[in-house]
C-alpha cells in the first residue's frame, strides 16, 4: 500500500504531498504508523542540501513516535500497536564489531532515516526492528518525539564522557537541543551553567535546571568564566570563539560539540596541551543508549518543551523552525 | 655555597659558565647534586625564548638525575646520597584541590625547573622534596634522565586515556619522545605503528617495538591508514595534516598531541562529530605518575637510546640537539 508523505522535490523546496510505494517489508523490518514527528535543524539542512548528500524527493522527519503497524517475519520483542520511536538511524549491518557491542552508530553500513530513505513526515515509516525503540509508559508521545534526535544527541555525550553529579557543566545554546541538555545535566545532579547570546532566556533556563547563566553577546562574561567547567556541551551550530570556550574549561576538561559550525575549527594547540584539555565531537546514540535515555527521562521528568502543529500544516511548521524562534522544539501531530 | 652552572645570558645565546648563590635551602626543599642531565627541545625553546616567558641568565636542564646533597628540615622520605630525578616541574603549592590528589601539574602555583628558576645544566639543582623522585635500582642514571621529560610526556597521556593492550596505537615522530612512546606502548601490549617522515628509521622503530611503520613524506600511506587507530600520540612539533590524522582514527578514537605546532590547529568539525573523535593535549606527569613510569620502565625494560656528552662540552651537545639528528636523546654527564 502506498505511503502518503510530504517531500521536498528540489533543494530548498517547499514540502509537497508525495506518495510512494515502500515495497515488501523486510523480515527484520517494522513499519511504524506515525503519530508524532519532531522537526530538527538537520531536516532543514537536508532539505537545503547543506551537507551535499541529500537525494530528492526527500521525505524529512527523524524524530518519529508512533505505533508498530507491521512487522517482518523474524522480528521479535515488539508487538503490533506498541508505541515506539525512530530517530536519525534506522538500520545497520547487525554483525560488525560495533553492532555486536551496541555501538551501531559506528557501523560502516549505517542507514539513516532521511538519507536515501523516506522519513517521518509521512503516514508511516520503515526501520530495522531494533531501531524502533519502545517508549516507556511515563513519556507523552509528543514530548518524547524530540528525544529521538535532539535528546539523544545531547544525552549520549554525557554517557560517553562519564558525566556525574560532580561534573561542573555548561551548555552552549539554549534551543531545541540545549533546553534538553540543561535538564539532563540537572537531573544527573550537575551544577549547570546555561550559555546563550543574551540573558533573554535566563528565567526559562533556570526553570530547566540551570544554576547560573552566561550571556556572550557584547559581554565579557565568558572570558570571566575561565577555568570553570569540566564539561562544556555546545549545541550551537555556529563559529564560536573556541579559544574562550577552551579557556573556560578546568584542567582535563572536555569541550564537546554536537552542532556543526560552518567553518573549520581553529585554535592554538597550547589551549589543549597546557592543561590536558580535549575538543570532542558528539552525536546521536545507539538504540540501547536511546532506551537508557527514555528510561532516564521518564523516571526523572525530562520533558521537551514543544510547539505542536498538525502534519498538514507542515510548511507553516517548517517556517517556524527556520525562524529559530520556537521554544523550544516543533512537533507535528498526525 | 655558590652553584657553578651554564647559562644563556641573552635569547639564543651560547651557554657560558655562570655562578649564582642559591640562598638558604627551604625547609621542604632538597638540593640535588647533578650526575646527568638530558637535553630537551624545550631547553632549546627556552634559550631561544620561543614561548616568550624566558628570563636571563637562563640555566636550562630539566631532565636531571643526581643524588640528594642537602635536605630542608621538614623533608621526610629521602636520604642524603639517594638517587633521584627532577623534571620539568620543581614545585607546587601542596595544598590545592589538584596537589591533594596527586595532580600537581594542574596547580595554579606550579613552579618549573627552568622558568624563573635555575635548572640542571649545573653542579646542583634545587626542588621541592616531593618533586625529587627516587629512582628504582634497575634504571641506569644516564638512560633514566630522558624519562624525566620526554618519558613522562609520552607516558602520562597513556595513563590518562586508559591505553591498554587492546588499544590500536600509533606514534607520530620517532625522535627523543617518540622512540620512548613506541617502547612504552609496546610494553603495554599494544600493536604499535610508527609514523615518520620517511622509512629511514623503520628498522630502529621495529627494534623499539613497532609492529608496522608509515612514512608520510610524498606517500599516501597515511591516507590509506584511515580508520585504523584508537589512539594516536603526536610527538612532532610541526603543523601536521590534522585532517588525515583525525581520519586515521577509528570511531571514538583520540588524537593526543604533546608537541607544540607553530600554527593554530585547523580542521573540519565533521571530523570530530561524525564518529565521536577527540583532539586532546598531553603534558608531563605529576610526581606520582613519574614514579609509576620509573617503576614501569625498570620492570619492563624501557630504555632511552642516548648520546652522551661531558657537561663541559655543553655547547657541542646543544648544537647536536639543534641539528635534530641525535638518536635519540642527548644526555650530559657531570
Amino acid at each position: 500500500m502506498p505511503i502518503q508523505a510530504y517531500a521536498a522535490k528540489t533543494p530548498k523546496g517547499r514540502l509537497e504531498p508525495f506518495s510512494f510505494e515502500p515495497g515488501p517489508l523486510g523480515p527484520r523490518e517494522v513499519e511504524v504508523k506515525v503519530t508524532h514527528c519532531g522537526i530538527c535543524h538537520s531536516d532543514q539542512a537536508m532539505i537545503d542540501n547543506d551537507w551535499h548528500f541529500a537525494a530528492y524527493p526527500l521525505v524529512p522527519g527523524h524524530e518519529v513516535v508512533g505505533t508498530v503497524a507491521a512487522m517482518g517475519a523474524e522480528v521479535r520483542g515488539l508487538a503490533l500497536g506498541q508505541r515506539v520511536g525512530v530517530g536519525w538511524q534506522c538500520g545497520s549491518c547487525g554483525e560488525c564489531e560495533f553492532c555486536r557491542v551496541g555501538r551501531e552508530t559506528f557501523c560502516a553500513q549505517e542507514r539513516d532515516t532521511i538519507v536515501h530513505h523516506h522519513g517521518g513526515f509521512a503516514e508511516r515509516v520503515r526501520a530495522d526492528a531494533n531501531f524502533a525503540i519502545p517508549l516507556p509508559t511515563g513519556l507523552d508521545s509528543a514530548q518524547a518525539a524530540p528525544l529521538l534526535c535532539a535528546g539523544t544527541t545531547v544525552f549520549t555525550p554525557m554517557l560517553h564522557h562519564g558525566v556525574t553529579a560532580n561534573t561542573r557543566a555548561a551548555v552552549v545554546g539554549i534551543g531545541g537541543l540545549g533546553h534538553l541538555a540543561v535538564q539532563f545535566l540537572a537531573k544527573l545532579g550537575c551544577e549547570v551553567t546555561a550559555i546563550s547570546g543574551t540573558h533573554d532566556k535566563d528565567e526559562e533556563a533556570r526553570g530547566f535546571g540551570a544554576a547560573s547563566c552566561i550571556a556572550t553577546r557584547g559581554t565579557d562574561e565568558l572570558k570571566k568564566a575561565a577555568n570553570r567547567f569540566d564539561f562544556i556541551l555546545s549545541t550551537a551550530p555556529g563559529d564560536l570563539p573556541w579559544a574562550d570556550y577552551l579557556a573556560a574549561l578546568r584542567p582535563a576538561g572536555q569541550l564537546v560539540i554536537v552542532g556543526v559550525p560552518p567553518s573549520d575549527l581553529q585554535f592554538s594547540a597550547f589551549l589543549l596541551i597546557a592543561q590536558e584539555k580535549s575538543f570532542c565531537g558528539g552525536r546521536t546514540g545507539s538504540p540501547a543508549e536511546i532506551a537508557t535515555m527514555f528510561n532516564f527521562a521518564a523516571r526523572l521528568g525530562v520533558r521537551a518543551q514543544i510547539e505542536k502543529f498538525a502534519m498538514k500544516d507542515i510548511n507553516t511548521a517548517m517556517d517556524r523552525v527556520r525562524t529559530g524562534k520556537m521554544r523550544y522544539r516543533v512537533v507535528l501531530e498526525a
